[in-house]
Parts: structure tokens; sequence; C-alpha cells
């Protein structure tokens, strides 16, 4: 167990407060209250209320752009106030602190945890814990002491993979042929991200031939960028996370294709 | 009267600004023109236009989460450009700035208040002050400087309470057997908080008998965290704030109970 | 060339990126990976997808309130992955790196430009490039770099003002007796920004004769401040950017007289 060893704390925020309340401004000032100089830094709170799948999708592809020491709280807590866990834990050499709810799936695999504890030692708290708001009487102190160099041991009794609650993450069925998705999240731009990645497409051997299906909409071929096909034209590429996207070059897929999360996207090789 | 003592230097910003526009980023850019290396921090800019009691609530429950000595800039101005005075103040330990207008009343208060000067030193503000943006021009750099260590007494003539405008904050109304507030607010989750606080059902000698009532809807006793009711299920708890919240067990109250700021709520006694 | 003589770097983001997603988040993971301890500052994410021109006002109005060495990102970038190039640039003192797409237009003028360089030194970008986001794999790492102090030469190779994409940005047109300007933009209080600026007003000897047409609308004079006029009365007023702007006395401009960006706005005077 290494502690913090960054010049600057750095404590990423992922939740689904919104930015329309005091609760993350709120959270912050706990931050600010048990940690000297941190960099603080909002990752979304704009996940859907209690979208732990969406989440954990977005913490999972987001925490390795950060330098090695970050200490990262996310806080989409259905379950506040009940008995359900909070997990303090390390993985890939980050810190990870969010409820045991499977938020953070992507991290609890053997090869990438080196320990996890479970979040007990109310010394670390604020004084008056509310039934409603762990992530600031709770989450926050804690991350903010761990982000000053806290040893992850001092939080509470050791775990294993097996005390940690894990969802599936979406991927890809292959079968022969064919290639079966879904539309797993819309970006700001009404781009569409499936669950289909780069791997699933290694085993063909030229991309121009693959037919992509979305609802009634058919795409020949995965291009490289958005300027390769005409203003409004419907295409698909590899995004920044190596995942398949369906885009319109210049314009807003999910509402020109009427799309929406859970569609079904087929890929076949013509 | 003490300069502020913190290692780094904390500001935070409460307005009606909103995100779409570049106001927030130059309102932090003259920040960083007059203040070596502060903890800017958003407490929300989401304010609706205009809305002093709303920005008066939120900066009242939110201060205390922050260190002493930070300095909070609440810009709710309506009447910038008028002869409305600017009030730069000190109370439980804080620093506070804003137009007096009666956003800052949670603070109005004797034993909270140590000192109170009107901002009228223009040797401190930007060199072109428009009639439109206070917040950039006058709030922003004096904020800036207060936070750097200037005495308060430096931005201007110091005033009394009497000089203050205050507005009255929502309370609930107690009468024989019953309680009658007001929804006060709603959160992203489409919580609905009310006027009625821990302190006015401390009363009753058991929560679990209160009937609540809130336009066509009855619920019976008060719970403790959202789990304990079934999914849909409308139930009422103590928030993170001490109120008395209405809520629905993983769902949006607001939409579903179609209730809005403003609507009355009614405890009685089963 | 002088490199960054800031005491705390400084680093400011304009996009098109929404805060739904976490994309602005990662791009703060590189800036952080690649620059010890900067202020990172947001002047919006909430530039419409594409709209190159109302980014080019947006920063063209926002750089100054920095101070000098500021490392300005604006990541508006249609043609990302196709061969459109990066500038990184150094204007009245502030570095500036974006697409060479017009985004930068206001600060590509002879007065204002003392160098500019194609950013293409691959060994200052991620590792893997993407093709969709380079505002993360290329921008982010170079101008974290610039903020801890990289020469700008050290990007790539010099160019000139030629070599620089520039859109032309809206002005008001005057002829014998009238200014015909447009709604450039409209902000989170409904207020009206013209293209009608207050160098434009300096010829007529009173500004309370000047009659402001606005669709059906008619305004008899400017006035100084929103308190001027009753609640709900139309106003013109000049703006905290010097632009005349429409607006209603504590009320939403945009809705009320159902106006958009675009739409012309005629000056007379009586």
């Amino acid at each position: 167990m290494h502690s913090n060893t960054l010049k600057q704390p750095i404590i990423t925020l992922t939740s689904d407060f919104g930015l329309k309340d005091e609760y993350v401004g709120m959270l912050k000032g706990v931050l600010l209250s048990h940690c000297l100089s941190p960099q603080i830094i909002d990752v979304t709170h704009s996940i859907q209320p209690q979208d732990i799948l969406s989440a954990a999708i977005v913490i999972g592809r987001s925490y390795h752009y950060f330098p090695e020491g970050t200490v990262h709280m996310v806080v989409i807590d259905p379950g506040v106030g009940s008995q359900r866990s909070i997990l303090a834990l390390k993985a890939d050499n980050h810190f990870f602190i969010a409820p045991n709810n499977g938020v953070l799936s992507p991290l609890l695999t053997k090869d990438r945890i080196s320990a996890i504890f479970s979040v007990e030692n109310s010394e670390l708290f604020l004084p008056n814990v509310s039934n409603t708001f762990h992530g600031r009487d709770i989450i926050a102190p804690v991350a903010a002491k761990i982000a000053s160099g806290l040893q992850l041991a001092e939080v509470g009794p050791a775990l294993t993979l097996d005390h940690c609650l894990c969802i599936s993450l979406p991927k890809a069925k292959l079968s022969a042929g064919t290639i079966t998705g879904k539309i797993i999240a819309i970006d700001n731009f009404g781009n569409l991200q499936t669950s289909i990645t780069k791997t699933n497409l290694a085993n063909y051997s030229s991309r121009s031939n693959l037919i992509i299906s979305l609802n009634t909409y058919t795409i020949k071929g995965v291009n490289h960028f958005y300027g390769e096909r005409e203003p409004g034209e419907i295409m698909a590429l590899l995004d920044s996370r190596n995942h398949l996207e369906i885009a319109i070059s210049g314009g807003n897929a999910a509402s020109i294709l009427n799309s929406k999360v859970g569609d079904t996207v087929i890929i076949s090789y013509q």
C-alpha cells in the first residue's frame, strides 16, 4: 500500500447531483476543509439520477487520463442511509471511493485492484452524518484525507473482491458473421456510442465492407473522421474510446435518427 | 477585524449567470488578475434570474461547509447600475460580498455579524466600470483583494445592520395541532424541500404518527432514508439540511406529484 | 518570443462539449498530467456544436480579463481528424491554441499577433491520437506544456497570418441616418446582444433621441441601466461589452419578444 505521492492532490467528482443545486459546492467546501490546496475536477455531475451503469461506464473510461495517485469520488447513491457499505480502493495506482453498488465495476478486476477497504471509521466523517447525503458527510472528508496522504487501511476493515457488488457492463455479442450491440450513450453532439469495440471488429479483413444497421438505417463501411462524409450523411466511425459510433456529419444523429440508449445495432459483412 | 488567514485563498461564487455565457469565465479571469493562486469554487450559477430569495437560502445553508476565512461572492443583482449599495461583511468568520438587496439575509443577524462595510473605494474596482456587470467590475476585484488579505475597512465606510436590506426567509407556521409550511425548493432529483424544519417537529412525541398533506396526497410518518420505502412510493424524510422533504423513492416527486415551489404542506398528528 | 511567466499557470477552456459528458473532465485530466498545479478555468462549454462564429466572439471578448501569459484553448473542431492544421499563437501577450478554422479570428490582426506556429510536433501529443478528439489528444497536452513554459517555437513550424483561416465578425452597417445591425447573441437572462457598438453610436449628439427597431417593436432612447425602466418595459442600453443590448427590465426579452440570433435591428434618429 502506497499513499498518495502527487505534488498537488487531485480529486475528481462524478455524480448525479446536477449543477442546479448547491450540493456540489457544499461537497467541495468539505474537500477544502480537509485537504490543503487540492485540484478538484468535475468529471460530470449530469449522470441521470440513480443511473449506476452510466456512471460506471463514465468513470471506467475517464480515470486513466488523470495522473496516478488521483482520488476519484463517484457519488451515485440510491441506497444512501441504508446499510449498503462504502468502498475505498486502489486500482491501477488510482484511488476510488464510492458506494458499494456496482458503480466501480470497471475497476473491480483482479489485475487492476491492489487493495479494498470498507469505509467505516467514523472519526474521519463530518461530525453530523445525515441520512440523505453521505457524499458530503462521509465520502468527501474521507476522499480529502486520502488525497492528503491518509493510508487506505485507516478508513476501515479490508475487503476482498467477493465483498464488492459488481454489475455487468454492456458487451457486444458475436455470432457467425454478425455482431450485435446496443447504443450505450448519446453525447452532447448527438453521437451514438455503441457497445461494439475496435477489438470486436478486428476479425474482419476490411472495414469498408461492413454493413451497420440501426433501426431502419443502414451504413456501409466505417470511416476514420467526420469530415470524410458530406454534411448531413449518416456514418459510422471509431470514437475516441475505440467504440463504434454512429454519427451524422455536422449534425445530431440522436435527434435526426430518433435513436435512444438501448437501441440495437447489428453489423454484418457484405 | 482579522484579515484572511487561509493558507490558500478560497473564493466561492453564487449567481444567476448560468453557464451558457462567458460571464462566469470573465469574472474568474478578474479574480485571477487580483489574487494569487486562489481556489475558486462555484456554489451554483443556476439561481433563476433575479431570484434573491432562493440565492439567500442557498448561500445561508452552504457557506459553513467551507473553511473559515473563505470569501463568498453572491451576485444576484437586478439593481445593477442604480444607486443600490454593495456590502462587504464578516459573519461567522466568513467574508461575504454582494449587492445590498437582501441576498445576504441569512447572515444579517447580530450574533453572526462582526463587521459591515459599504463597497465604495473605486481604486479597488476595474478601471472601466460598466452599468450592467458590477459582479465583474466591482465585486470580483474587491473579493479577490479581500481574499488576498485586504482589510475589510479598506473597501469603504462602515455600516450597521440598520443599513442592510433584509428579506424574510420562509418559515413554517405553528398552530394548535398543525404545522403549515411551503415547498421552498426543488432539487435535481425532484425532491421537494419544505420550510418545515426538524425543530418544528420536535414537539411531537412520535414522528410515525404524523400526517403530511401536499395537494391531494397524504403521507403517514416520517422516514429516515429513501430506501425504507418501496420504489415509486411517496414519502417524507428529513433532508441533509434538517428540513422536511417530500420525495418519491427512486423517482422524481416534483414531476410525478406535479408539485411546484410555493405549494402548501400541512402536518397534523393522528 | 517570451515564455509564460505567470507564477501559477492559467489555462482557459472554451468548447462546444457541453457538461453532460466526461469530455471536459478527460481533457482536464490530460492538462493535470502535463502541467504542475495550473488554474484551469472554464470560459464556457455551451457553444452550440460547430458554431465557430459564436466561439470566436466569446473568446475575443473574454481573454483580456485574464492575466497576461494565460493559455487559452478553444476547441470547436468540426474538421477533427482531417488535414486542417492546429494553431498555437501569441497575441496581446496571451497564448491561444485552436484548430485553424476561424475560431481565433478576433486575435488574427497584425497589431495583436506576435507569433504563430503550426502544432505538428507529435512528441508533444498523447501516445495514441484518436481521429475524433484532438482537443484531448493534441491540444490539451500542448497547451499544458506551453503553460509550463515550453517555447511556442517547439510546437512546429512558424506560420504567417496568411496561413490562418479568418472569418468575418458581424459588424453594423452605417448609412445616411441609420445603423443596421443584427442580434448576435442571447444570454442567460434573455438579453439580446446586437452587433451595434458604442462607437457606432458616437456620431449621434443625443442617445435619448435614437429610435431602435426590432421586428415590430420600437424603443425610444438608450438607457444606462436596467432599473431606469419599469419592470416589464422593453429598453435598450449599452452592455458590459459596449454593445447595444435590447432587454426587458426584470424579464426575458428573447422569449417575450420572440426574438432570435440573426434578427435585424435598425437605429434611426428622431
